[in-house]
């Protein structure tokens, strides 16, 4: 009987909606194979050992390596920074460790493909952390592409906006160095975007993109958590090297067309991470900042009450919407995580492949490097060249 | 042949609205029976001989009375302040004349009830101006109803919320002394609101109302134009002797139960005029700010896409939309008005009573009168006892 | 040193998001005291023994009595059905327990009274569970009522919309029994925003109301959980004898006038817990379908931005968020009990009474009553009456 | 003393808004130059004279030519099919007649230009009709620009999204049609888009597009009026020779980012004319289909307030709202138009170059064909190329 004694690297913003997704899954999926929260690995060791007791974790570790080789854990989480991603995973996998990996999977195509390769040469459980997949309203929007009823695609139109380092003074943060975070907005954010348009649309057959750092340099960062920090506007400063924006038109293989856009400097926006997806018979719209909502559409609907509606993704003909609370009372942000570790313990429970795992991770990364690659020289840029 | 040669006493905010309104009708509608802008009349000759050439009248006079026994007009529409309905509708119907009213038909019940009847004695076509019927999305509320596709009705709850006397020092304008307006949010607002209740769920059996002055002395108007107004916060005072908010519960003679409220002090609210109504089947939502659109709401709807459908009443479907622009080409406030005098054009035409018409000024007065008697005797009042 | 080992009376809808709240107050608030889930009680053995395993209590029990006996409980947690609390909360409190007990908090006015009293000359810590003060973007309305940047209020007014028993063959639950629940929509749904109206604006003064139960007779229900139900159209029926929807008028002690709706046949609108409030300076709106947002308007904004702000309250400016995730990153339903679990236990560990306590309990009773009175005498009720 | 004698060639759906525009004019802008609704022409002599009758205007043509030449005209509209333009307005400048032309100015660049150079050495007024600049919500968010209130613009987005060749059989209309429309959604509904970015943030310097005809092959039209049409799915077919849908990325001069989108295939969308702009110091977003509200935000408020405010653009303090109806009561789509006469009549009276002129329809077709280069050649197009 398989079992998902879980150790876990990294505890910063992602680690703690990690840790409150295997706590949580028991109670509200109590027939899902249920993690062990094992243990938590993280450099500091006083600080990982804080918040092994505030995140509930049976132990903490600092040393990643002989966490990966203990015996009784059965699948590491990585959700450190994203340099860290593919030593930690090439370790794991060699030691026959199932492995779920935060997005992005690395920092380069090829990193990401060595990574694949290896996990499957394993024979190992992989996922990948695209957790916007695992929202109610997004699983409609799936169910509706998947039944026919928006027809033919034609557009997907997607942004992920948003505004926190506006200010010129917020400080360099890793999440701002290439050599740490491999890209900026479009890494972080449009990673994003592009799983959600594999997830609904399909594959990308070329893209050609845009991308600005309207900030090239910023003060040094003194002290970071999560997304906020703080750093001196007088203190020294260090260049941006990665991009604050990038935007990319494309075109599916199916013959849909889209628009991808994302951005840090959209004032106004914490976290607005919308598609819109028009079809021959109806469109959705989708907007996080309204994450329990999907706008529908369908060309079907009687001559005099078209219109899009606002559909409320609580009701029990939802995804999850049974494990939750009656209609119309609706989840939150960290319920998706809830939600993906399900889809992670069941597929481990029946020994397959979850959705999405690292397969899905190298498809965004080809995307991810193909509009890097059109940006760099002013051309389109198919993804078969990848 | 009917003709349709009008004779217009008022010319401020309704004066204009209705010459645009008679003047907009044969382009939008060839085949109306065409209104011949014949007299403008009011008090001050040379300001109204100057509103007769802005507004497009061909003639202007300053006593109405003459007027009104003109050989060459057929029609006569009031629009002075509210104190001058009566007088003016009487003598206008003993010389034969059709008759358009603003709201409220009268300062009293009593009043409204001599006018029908003497209306309905001279056997002329005979309007009054609840001008919101003739939005298209009220129209689409109205055909959903009829048609049943909305169920049994089980409530209905109405606001209309200004603001444009939240400022103490906003001087004492007519709008706000009880023996020219009659009453202040109640009629002014709330009569709108109940006359959309007549036209959508039917007639009102009871009533229980609550009024409010919030502020009871307001400075002496300066200088006064549509709804602005300037005075001065040093100079004299006098008291305001209207309501500047009153609300009300009722219940219909279906066994529908409503809610109403009108407010001059909603901050934020420039002139929200709303309403929802909910049945068995369906729902419907309105909101003049926003008057293109209604939303609407099935049961019947598939369980997984159920929700608010915000229509936009710009489509061949919708009544009078053929007449404007494109479908999503919205229109505005002033078009409640053409549509209203395409109905009175009509009727005219057709020898028969326009709706909404004196008898429908008179049941509106009669639920403005029982909340009035409900709120001063602190108890329901049944509008059969008006 | 204080301790919150707590015994949890229920554990249905309630139930979970109340186990739920104890678990996840140590991971998200640290420095609160930590509750310990110690024993979950239930009629059905099997059933709360099955619970406790789901929801995380070390032990379970099916006998009240002696669960409040136990020296190794501080807390006791009613959420079983309305009818039960007085009973075993006027035991806990002799047995010297602090006390939690969800809305509402009696059946009758006079109940809650002893209740109340009860509880004070125990002096134990009391608590009624009126939840949705604890939403973020309520307590951002609350802050900025109490600094004065509303100025004076002039209107309230509140709906709580629900439809789940708009089908006439919805079975007979106890909600819909007198005397289980109380009362209907009124005590499941008007308590809410007649907390909220405490808490926001003030005392009431004076109520009128109007109720009504639409659907007379339905199915006996075979099978029940949370909010949804089973029944058979063709079995035996019985009478609803609790009401549909109350709606009433109210006059604050302030001044400030304000209109009550609560429904259950609202079609379309799962769960609206939706609030106005109008001030001199500006006003503020609220819907708990959407319920990280606040609209904010002031009327000291320029002169050519005035309008309705949607505040997104996810910020570290906002109460609680800075123990969630980063800006735009939203929260859900079960949040407001995370919240309130940590008013209890903050104040268990401070010693004092936490807010809403008993005494809220009774004030919103009071409140219920008189609307009761009032739809019952056709009159106008005085809470002072009470 | 100046005159503005109208002939205007054309009499559809733009015909039809530009003579209620001429019409309404002194009526709401008693100040303005009045203009003469003098002569509308058309090649079908019995439609034109019906149209004179229900537009308004003195006498009816069906020779271009002479009307031209007359010596009683002042200005030549324009607002024949796109594929007319140049030659008329040719005509008209060497005639010395002032020259309103429709959008698009001409078919081609080239066209353009060689019209503007006649215009200018002809010294006569010319506009052209990039009528959604004239949306007071539009005229807002120009202020807020311009005054500095949103700081250094980083984002400009924008859509025009339509739905109504949606259906395969809907026919070929002679927008389909290249050699009439020049193009099709990029032309029609782009151009829009390029000017309002035009106008707001200023000069684009390069972009790279994407087109799409979806469906290839439409059958014949029959009939055909406004947006509408019919055809037969049974009978003969004809190709589609314009785009359905064209996007493109845009860097502006100023080192703001852009894109923008055109399509006809967006089911749900009427007419969803929109665009966001985002600045260091806040953001601005409009849809013409709420076309009376801008939203705005600004970074500058309060830490716990910030948010985008919906604006209703009818204040006072809003362009053109005095002349039409208190605050709170909308405007609509016709509008644009009177307010674009406004600016026409007024810059005849005052002898100078209205705003936009046949130079910002230059800079428009500039982009245009830019963007359709950039599609054939695959590459980005710097406007300077052209």
């Amino acid at each position: 009987m398989p079992q998902l004694r879980v150790g876990m690297i990294g505890y910063k913003f992602m680690g703690k909606a990690h840790s409150n997704a295997y706590r949580s899954l028991p109670m509200f999926f109590p027939n899902a194979l249920k993690p062990e929260m094992s243990v938590i690995c993280g450099r500091d060791g006083n600080a990982v050992q804080q918040a092994a007791a505030q995140l509930g974790w049976q132990e903490s570790v600092s040393d990643w390596r002989t966490l990966i080789n203990r015996e009784d854990i059965d699948l590491i989480d990585i959700n450190a920074p994203s340099d860290a991603h593919k030593e930690i995973a090439l370790e794991a996998v060699r030691a026959g460790k199932h492995v779920f990996c935060e997005k992005p999977l690395a920092l380069t195509l090829q990193d990401a493909r060595e990574m694949l390769q290896a996990a499957e040469e394993a024979g190992v459980v992989h996922m990948v952390g695209f957790n916007y997949r695992f929202s109610p309203a997004v699983r409609l929007a799936k169910r509706l592409i998947e039944s026919g009823r928006l027809g033919k695609l034609y557009h997907f139109r997607a942004f992920f906006l948003q505004d926190w380092i506006l200010d010129p003074d917020f400080p360099l943060v890793w999440r701002l160095q290439k050599e740490v975070a491999g890209s900026g907005s479009h890494g972080d954010l449009g990673a994003h975007l592009i799983d959600l348009a594999h997830y609904l649309v399909g594959d990308i057959r070329e893209v050609i993109g845009m991308s600005e750092t309207f900030i090239k340099e910023r003060p040094l960062a003194s002290e970071m958590t999560g997304l906020s920090a703080k750093g001196s506007s007088n203190g020294p400063k260090g260049p941006v090297t990665v991009d604050d924006a990038t935007l990319f038109l494309a075109r599916f293989e199916s013959g849909c067309i889209g628009s991808f856009e994302a951005t840090r400097f959209a004032a106004g926006h914490r976290s607005t991470n919308s598609f819109e997806i028009n079809g021959s018979l109806g469109s959705v719209r989708f907007d996080f900042e309204r994450m329990n909502e999907l706008e529908v559409y369908f060309t079907s609907d009687d001559e005099d009450v078209q219109g899009f509606r606002r559909v409320l993704a609580t009701d029990p003909a939802h995804d999850y919407a049974d494990a939750w609370w009656p209609p119309g009372h609706t989840i939150g942000f960290e319920h998706t995580f809830i939600h993906e570790m399900l889809e992670l313990s069941t597929a481990v429970a029946e020994g397959r492949q979850p959705e999405p795992n690292f397969r899905d991770g190298v498809k965004c990364q080809a995307v991810l490097e193909a509009v890097e690659q059109s940006v760099d020289e002013r051309r389109w840029v198919a993804i078969s060249e990848m």
